[in-house]
C-alpha cells in the first residue's frame, strides 16, 4: 500500500488553503536582541524579531543566562529520569517553591511546557471530580481544549469574556453538580483581558472551581510578575493558576500552583507528568533566576508598557489598522490570508523585519492579522523603521489605510 | 462545595494501596557521577544513583555540557516562541539534521519530550491513514496507549512480543485496509528486545507502516547509536523511528525520523508540535553534541555492556533474583510492593543506594522490582558495595535468595 499519498493529499490540503508553513531559521545573539541573524536560502541576513514571546528579553538576561550556565557546569544537561525514577533534582525542587511563593499558593507543579501542564493537568483535576461539568471561554487556547476532551467530563462553552452567558449556563446546571471554569486571563491573539474578579463572583456564588491560564501574563502584569490576577487582586480566589517559564521569564516548562491537596493529586495521578522525563537542572535554575528577579524589578514590565504603547501610537498616527488591544500584544488587521502572508514574506526579505501572519485556524477566517509583540528593548529608532516599512508593504499591497484624522482620535 | 474532599480521596487511595510516591531532591555534581547529593529530611547525604536512566553518563560529559554552556551564552537560555513564531533557531535545525542522519531517514523532527512524540506524533499520523487499523503491543508506554486513544482509530493489541499472534491479527483485518504497527524496540522494565526483523516482515507482507519507540535504545545500540534497528540492520524498513534525547542522550527532547513527506505532514498538523514552544537553543546543541559523539565513540556502549554484564554476574553469583534481560536494564525481583518500597528506603537511608521501587502500575501486581540501570561509570568497588547493601536488605527484610548453586549456573 502506498502511504505516502495519505500523506502527500495533506500537504496538498495545506498548499490549496494557502496554509502552509515555513519556518524561519533564526539564530538569536545574547545581548543583541531583537536583533538576530536569520538563516535565510539565500544566505545570512541580519533582521529585527517583532513576534517574540520572550516579551521581555529574559532568554538574554544575564542572570537567567548566567544562571543556566552555573548549573550547567556544576550539575551536567539533562535532569536523567522521571520525576519518580532519579529526576527530581533540587533546582526543581527550588523552582517549585518559587513559583507557589509567586502566585501566594501552597505549592506548585513543573511541567515539560505549558501546553503539557493544559493538556494532563485539566483533565487530571476534572476526573478526579465526579460528574464534574466543564464550563470554557469559547477562545480557549488549544493545550486547553483538548485538555477538556481529554478528559471525557461534558463540557459548555461560554461566549468569549462574556460573564453574563456564563452565569446563564452556570445557573441552568444542577446546583448539586461539582463545576469547573476553565479561561485564560489574557488572549494572546487579541491582548485582551478576562474579567477575573467577576469570574471569581461566579465561582463563589455558583460554588464553581477556577482553573485560570496566565500564560501570556505571568511576569509581565502584577507588582512582583504574579499576572493579570495579582494586578486584579484575586490570586487567591482562583483555585489553579497555569502559568509558563517559556514566554516571559524566558526558558522552558510550565506549571500550576494551587493548594497542597491538588497539587498532590496532579502530581500522582496525570500521566503526562509522571510518564516523562524531568526539566533540566540548568532549565529550572534559569527560570528561577527570572522569577526571582522580576518579582523585585519592575523596569521591564515599565519599559515593556511603554514600548507598546509608543508602537501602538506611532502606527495609528501613520493610519496603519491597529487592533484594539488593552495589553503588550499589538495586532494589525489584513483580514486576507494571502495578503498577510505577502506582507510577512516582504517584511522579512526587503525590510528585514520578522512577524509571522496570524491566519486561520490561529483566528477566525477574515481577521488574518499581524500580531506584533514589543519588548523592553525596541527602542524608538525600531519603531520608526517599523512603521515606514509597514507603510511601503501596505502601500505596495494595496491594503487600505485609515483616515488619518480618524487615526488620531 | 467542598472540592478538597476529591482531591484528599484520591490521595486516600493511593496511600491504601500502597502506591503513593515520595520524590528524593537529589543533585548531581558533573564529573562526580553516579555520585549525587540527596538533600533528605535530615540534612545533606552523598549517594549512587542506580537507576538513572541518563544511561551513558552523557549528561555530565564535557562535550555536551560544553555545548550547552557555549550556546546558552552565545544566543541565551529560551527559543522564544513556538516553532512558527519565531521560535525556530539554528541549533534546532542542526539537531534536526543530526537526528535524520542518525537514523538514516529523510528528516526528523523535535518535540519537548519523548512522551509528547508520542503522545501526538502516533494520532497525527494515524488520522492522516483513512480508516486506519492500529495493532499496538501489550506493553507499549504509556504515551503510545495515549496517543492511539487520540487517535480515535480502531486499535488491536497482539501480546508481547508475539509475532505469530501479530500475523494472526494482521490475517485477519481486510487486506486493502491501511494498518499502522506500533511498538518499542526495547522495553524498559524487563530489559526484552522485540523481534524487529520479523516485525517488518510482516508489515511488508500485509502491507503495513511500522512506528518504533527506541527511547531506551538510541545512543546505546547499534554502530553509530542508531538503537536497536540500526544494531539488527533494519533501520530502512522502519516507517517512523521515535527517540528521545533525555536519557543515552543526557538532555531533554524527543523526536520522531521518517520520509519527507511524513514529517511535513506532522509538522503541519500535530498540535502537540504547533501550539508549543520550541526546545532551547542550549538544550539542541547540548543534544547534537551528544549524538556527534556517540556516533563516533563506541567507548561508552562498550563499556555500558560491560557494567551491565558485570553487575548481573555479580547479583547473580550473590544469589540475589536477577530477572532475565538481555540488554543494559537489571530488573531484580522483588514480588511484593511493601517490601519494594522498604528494599528502596533501606538502601537509600542506610546504605546511600539510591534505587526506585517499581511497583504496579508500571509493572504488573506480584511483579514488583527493584530496577537497576549501570552505567559505564559505575565501577567494580560500587558494584561490590550494591552486592553487598542488597544481601543486607534482602537478609533483613526475609527475601528469598536463589540456590547459590543455581544462581551459578
Amino acid at each position: 500500500m502506498d502511504y505516502n499519498q495519505f500523506f502527500d493529499s495533506a500537504l496538498d490540503r495545506l498548499h490549496a488553503e494557502r496554509r502552509y508553513r515555513v519556518f524561519a531559521d533564526l539564530e538569536r545573539t545574547a545581548g543583541r536582541f531583537p536583533h538576530a541573524v536569520w538563516h535565510s536560502p539565500k544566505g545570512k541576513r541580519d533582521v529585527v524579531i517583532w513576534c517574540s514571546n520572550d516579551y521581555l528579553g529574559m532568554g538574554q538576561h544575564p542572570k537567567v543566562v548566567g544562571a543556566m550556565v552555573e548549573t550547567a557546569t556544576r550539575v551536567g544537561t539533562g535532569a536523567g529520569g522521571t520525576r519518580n525514577i532519579a529526576g527530581t533534582h533540587h533546582p526543581l525542587v527550588q523552582l517549585e517553591a518559587e513559583l507557589a511563593d509567586l502566585h501566594g499558593k501552597e505549592a506548585a507543579l513543573l511541567f515539560t511546557s505549558g501546553y503539557v501542564s493544559n493538556q494532563t493537568g485539566i483533565p487530571t483535576i476534572a476526573k478526579l471530580i465526579p460528574n464534574c461539568l466543564i464550563l470554557s471561554d469559547e477562545l480557549n487556547h488549544n493545550s486547553m481544549i483538548e485538555g477538556i476532551r481529554q478528559s471525557g467530563c461534558e463540557r459548555v462553552v461560554f461566549r468569549h469574556n462574556d460573564v453574563a452567558h456564563l452565569e446563564e449556563l452556570l445557573k441552568a446546571a444542577d446546583p448539586n453538580r461539582p463545576k469547573l471554569i476553565v479561561c485564560e486571563s489574557l488572549y494572546s491573539m487579541d491582548g485582551d483581558v478576562a474579567p477575573l474578579a467577576k469570574i471569581c463572583d461566579l465561582a463563589e456564588k455558583y460554588g464553581a472551581m477556577t482553573y485560570v491560564d496566565e500564560v501570556h501574563a505571568v511576569g509581565m502584569y502584577g507588582s512582583r510578575g504574579g499576572g493579570i490576577a495579582e494586578r486584579d487582586g484575586v490570586m487567591h480566589r482562583i483555585d489553579v493558576l497555569e502559568g509558563t517559564l517559556a514566554k516571559a521569564f524566558g526558558c522552558l516548562g510550565g506549571y500550576i500552583a494551587a493548594n497542597g491537596q491538588i497539587i498532590d493529586a496532579v502530581r500522582s495521578y496525570a500521566p503526562g507528568f509522571i510518564f516523562t522525563t524531568a526539566l533540566p537542572p540548568a532549565i529550572c535554575s534559569a527560570a528561577t533566576a527570572a522569577i526571582k528577579h522580576l518579582k523585585a524589578s519592575n523596569w521591564e514590565r515599565e519599559r515593556h508598557q511603554d514600548r507598546a504603547a509608543r508602537v501602538k501610537a506611532i502606527l495609528n498616527a501613520a493610519g496603519l489598522p491597529v487592533m484594539s488591544s488593552d495589553t503588550h500584544i499589538v495586532p494589525l488587521f489584513v483580514g486576507d490570508p494571502e495578503k498577510c502572508k505577502q506582507a510577512s514574506d516582504l517584511l522579512l526579505e526587503e525590510h528585514g523585519i520578522y512577524i509571522q501572519p496570524i491566519n486561520y485556524p490561529t483566528v477566525g477566517k477574515g481577521s488574518e492579522r499581524l500580531r506584533i509583540t514589543p519588548s523592553p528593548y525596541h527602542d524608538d529608532g525600531l519603531i520608526d523603521q517599523l512603521a515606514e516599512a509597514l507603510l511601503q508593504v501596505w502601500d505596495r499591497l494595496g491594503l487600505p489605510l485609515r483616515a488619518k484624522s480618524l487615526a488620531a482620535e
